[in-house]
C-alpha cells in the first residue's frame, strides 16, 4: 500500500522540516499583498489552520484570484519553521493548483461570524467551520472512547433491532413503520388497518430503547452494550429534543445497583479524561467561543468554564443520595422556599426537573450526584422493587447545566414481581413472554443504564442547542439533507 | 471503584492457583456420581467453560437437583489446577447458590445439538449456546476493530441520518416513517395523501444508505466514516438478504480509485488479522462446527476450512482487473462454455453474479479479486465517468464464499457531469442541491466504499445464513423480539 496521504495535522506535528510535502484542502482565508500572499490551509484533520505562504511572482494572477474562501487546492512546497507567530510551520508554496473553486458571490461559508442558527439551514456545509469541525471531532473522539472503554472492560457490543414491535416502556410515541399503500391500507373484517399485511406481518415502529433487547443479550454474554440510534415522536420543539439521538445502554449480568453505579461513574470519568486528553485544541476554541457568548450574560447566570467545568466532574467522587433525602433538600432550599423554582418541590412523590438537578449539583453538593431509590410511579416497569414497598432501585445521574446524563437501574429479576408490575401498569405479559424468559430461566441480578449521546456531547462541547451536536439533527417538521 | 468480578475468561487466564474465588455463570452441563459432580460453567466472557468440582456430601442434595443446564448460580471456591484433561483450572465449591433455575421440563436449550433453525426461533434465548456466544463475540471484535482501524487512520466516525426524505441511489425499496393516521389519513386538495401533515412535514423513509451525506462530511473533515444500520423494504427471503442491516461506509477527500482499493485492501486485512488474532477460541470452535457440516456435501462442493480461508486473504495480494478483462475471463471459461452458470455471460455489459465472482476468484485467480471500471448503466449515478465514455470509476472487492464484500467508486467530482448523469438516470437536481454543492464548492476528488457488515461476519464467522449472525433478523413477515 502507498504511504497515506499526509494531511495538516501530520505537518503540524511533524518535526521534520525542509522537507518538500505535498497538502490538500480547503482555503480559510488569504490575506497578503501584491508580493505575498498567506493562505490558511485547513484539511479538517485538525481546528488548526497551516499557512501557505506564496510568492506572487511565482504563480499566475488569474489563478490566484480563484483562491477564495472554502477553494479546494493543492499545493506542493518546502515545509519549513515559521517565522511568524500564531504556528509552528507553514508551506513555502512550490506548485499550486485550484481544485475546486467557491464563487465567493454564492458560497455560504464567508470568514465572519455566522449564527448557529443560519449555520442549521445550511448544516451540510457547516462541517466547514471552526466550530461544527470542533464539535464533530469531538463527537467522534467520544464515540471512540465509548467502544474503547467497554471493549477494555469485557463488554459485548450488541446491535439491537431499530425496527420493532414492542415499546419499551409503554412510554414514547413512536414513529411507524410500514410498507403499506398509505393512502388506502388494506382493511380486515372488522374494517380496522390490516396490519397482517404489512412488511413485517403486524405494525411495526421505530425503537425507543434497546434496553429489553440488552437484557436477553447479558443473561447470557454477561455484559454487553448498545449504542445506536433511538427514535422519540414527540412533538417537542426544544433545545433539549432530538425524534432521532443516540443513546449507548451497557448491560451486566450480576451487576447491582452499586456496581452500576461504580460502572456509571468509571464509565464518565473515563470520557471526560478522554476528551481532556485527545481534544484539547478543539476543547479551546469551544471554551473561548463560550466565554465570549458569556460576556452578555448575568454573572449569576454564567456557567462554569469549559474545562474547568470537565475537571469538575474528574476531580470529585459522585454524592450517592437517595431521592428521599433529596426531596428533603429541594424542600427545604431558599430557591424553593422563595419561589425560585419554576416548578415547586411540593413534596415526596414528585419527578424532578432539571432545574433541581442542577441545584442539586451546582448549589448543594457541589460535585455531581447519583441519586437512587426513586418511586416506584415515575420509573419503568422492570426496575428493581425494593423492600419499602414503594420505591425502585432506580439511578439518576446527575450533571452541573445539564442535569441528568444518565438514568439506569437494577433490573427486577424476581419473576412473580415483574409479572405484578407489569399487570399493574397494563404491559401484556403473553407478547413479552420472550423478555420474561430471562426471569424464567437462569434469572439473576443484573443492572444497566442508559446514556443520550447527545446529553454527553452538550457537556462536553458546552454547545447550548442538541441540534448542534449531531450531524443533520431531525426535530418536528425538519428532516433536511 | 471496587475490584471488577472476575469473568470465566479471567479466571482461566490467570496464572494464580490456590486462591479463593468468585464467580457467577450459567450451567452448560452436570455430570457425576454421588460422591462427586462437574458442572461446566459459563459467563458468556469466553466460549470456554470452567470446571466447578462438587463434593456432594457438602451440599444440600435439593439444591443440587436445582442445579440443571441453563440455571444461574453462585460459586465460591478454591482456584486449582485441574487434574482432568480439557482443561487448565477448575474450581473446588465451598460455597454454592442456585441464583435462578432452569425447569429441565420447560428450558428449550437443552445440551444436545439444536438447528439453527429452531434456534432463530428462540433467539433471545440463543446467545446462551456455544455457536452464537462465539458469533456474538466475533460480531463485537469486528466491530471494535472497525471502529480501531479508522481512529488509527485519522477517520472521523459521522452519524448520519437513518430518518430521510431522499432515497440515495433511487434503487432501493424503502420503508416509510409516519405518524400519520394509518386509517384515515389526512388528505390534500387533490386527494392525495398530504404528507405536509406528517411528523416531518414531508413523506419521510429509512436510510438505505449514508454515502451522500457522508460526502458532505468528508468534503469538510477529510477522511470519515459511517458505521450504522441501513434499511431495505425488499420482499427478498434469501439467506443473504435482511430488511435491517449495518453497513460501514468510509468517504475519503482527495482519495481517487487507487487510494480507494489501497484502502479496502489494508481495511480488510486488517480486520481478517484481528479476528485470528483476538478471537481464536471462537474460531475453532465454528471451523470445527462447519468441518461437521461439511462432511454431508460432495468433495468439490465443500468450502475451505475457516481459518485457512481467513489466511488465504491475509497473504494474498488482492489481484485488480478490470471488468472488461474479467468478463472476457468467463466469457472463455469452461464453466460458461459448458453452461455450468446459472446466469451464462453473454457479454460485455452484464451485471456480474455471485457465482461469476466466485469463480474468478476461487478458480481463476485463486485470491480475492478487486474489479473496476465498470459499465455506467449498472452502477449508481454518482460514480466518476471514466474518458471512455461508457464505463466508471467503481470497483468491487470479491471474496472466496460471499463473492462481492466491499462496493465502492471514485465519485464524480465535476459538477456539471454529475448534473448531466443525474438527468439522464431522472434524479432531480433540485431536491439534491444540498449534495450538488459539494461540487458546487471546493470541490475535489474524492471516493469511498460500503462495507455490508454482515457480509463480512458471514466470512469470517463461515456461518450461512445472514440471520444468524445477527442478533434479532427483520424480514420480511418477521421482527419478532
Amino acid at each position: 500500500m502507498k504511504t497515506q496521504k499526509a494531511t495538516v495535522k501530520d505537518l503540524l506535528q511533524s518535526g521534520d522540516c525542509n522537507q518538500e510535502v505535498e497538502i490538500r484542502g480547503w482555503v480559510r482565508t488569504k490575506r497578503g499583498n501584491k508580493q505575498v500572499n498567506f493562505i490558511a490551509l485547513n484539511d479538517g484533520s485538525t481546528i488548526n489552520n497551516i499557512q501557505i505562504v506564496v510568492e506572487m511572482t511565482n504563480f499566475p494572477e488569474e489563478m490566484m484570484k480563484k483562491v477564495t474562501t472554502g477553494a479546494a487546492i493543492y499545493v506542493k512546497g518546502l515545509l519549513v519553521e515559521s517565522a511568524g507567530s500564531g504556528q509552528s510551520h507553514e508551506i513555502q508554496a512550490k506548485e499550486l493548483v485550484v481544485l475546486g473553486e467557491a464563487d465567493p458571490e454564492k458560497y455560504p461559508i464567508q470568514p465572519k461570524k455566522h449564527s448557529l442558527e443560519f449555520l442549521r439551514d445550511v448544516a451540510h456545509l457547516r462541517f466547514r467551520t471552526n466550530i461544527f469541525g470542533a464539535v464533530f471531532r469531538i463527537r467522534h473522539a467520544m464515540a471512540f472512547a465509548i467502544h474503547q472503554y467497554f471493549n477494555d472492560h469485557g463488554f459485548y457490543y450488541l446491535h439491537t433491532p431499530l425496527i420493532t414491535a414492542s415499546d419499551c416502556e409503554g412510554a414514547g410515541e413512536t414513529f411507524r413503520v410500514t410498507t403499506l399503500d398509505p393512502k388506502n391500507p388494506p382493511l380486515d373484517e372488522k374494517g380496522e388497518v390490516d396490519f397482517k399485511q404489512d412488511f413485517f406481518g403486524k405494525a411495526t415502529n421505530l425503537t425507543v430503547s434497546g434496553q429489553l433487547e440488552g437484557e436477553l443479550g447479558a443473561m447470557a454474554l454477561g455484559k454487553i452494550y448498545t449504542f445506536g440510534p433511538t427514535f422519540r415522536a414527540e412533538n417537542s420543539n426544544t433545545t433539549r429534543h432530538l425524534s432521532e439521538f443516540w443513546m449507548i445502554e451497557p448491560e451486566m449480568a450480576f451487576y447491582d445497583l452499586e456496581d452500576n453505579m461504580d460502572l456509571a461513574e468509571d464509565f464518565l470519568k473515563y470520557l471526560i479524561r478522554y476528551a481532556l486528553e485527545h481534544c484539547m485544541d478543539d476543547l479551546k476554541f469551544l471554551s473561548a467561543r463560550l466565554q465570549e457568548e458569556e460576556k452578555n450574560k448575568k454573572a449569576e447566570d454564567r456557567s462554569m468554564e469549559l474545562i474547568e467545568k470537565l475537571n469538575f466532574v474528574l476531580t470529585h467522587s459522585f454524592e450517592r443520595v437517595s431521592y428521599t433525602e433529596a426531596v428533603e433538600i429541594l424542600m427545604n432550599s431558599k430557591q424553593n422556599k422563595n419561589g425560585k423554582f419554576q416548578y415547586p418541590v411540593s413534596g415526596w412523590g414528585v419527578d424532578l426537573q432539571s432545574e433541581h438537578e442542577r441545584y442539586l449539583v451546582e448549589k448543594h453538593f457541589k460535585k455531581p450526584v447519583i441519586l437512587t431509590g426513586y418511586p416506584k410511579e415515575i420509573k419503568a416497569f422492570y426496575m428493581k422493587q425494593n423492600p419499602d414497598g414503594k420505591t425502585v432501585a432506580a439511578m439518576d445521574v446527575l450533571f452541573p447545566q445539564i442535569g441528568e446524563i444518565i438514568g439506569g437501574s437494577q433490573r427486577e429479576e424476581n419473576y412473580d414481581k415483574l409479572v405484578n408490575r407489569m399487570k399493574e401498569v397494563g404491559i401484556s405479559t403473553e407478547s413479552m413472554s420472550y423478555y420474561l424468559d430471562t426471569r424464567r430461566f437462569g434469572s439473576a441480578v443484573h443492572s444497566g443504564f442508559g446514556l443520550g449521546f447527545e446529553r454527553l456531547l452538550l457537556f462536553v462541547t458546552g454547545m447550548g442547542n442538541i441540534r448542534d451536536v449531531i450531524p443533520f439533527p431531525r426535530t418536528p417538521k425538519n428532516a433536511e439533507f
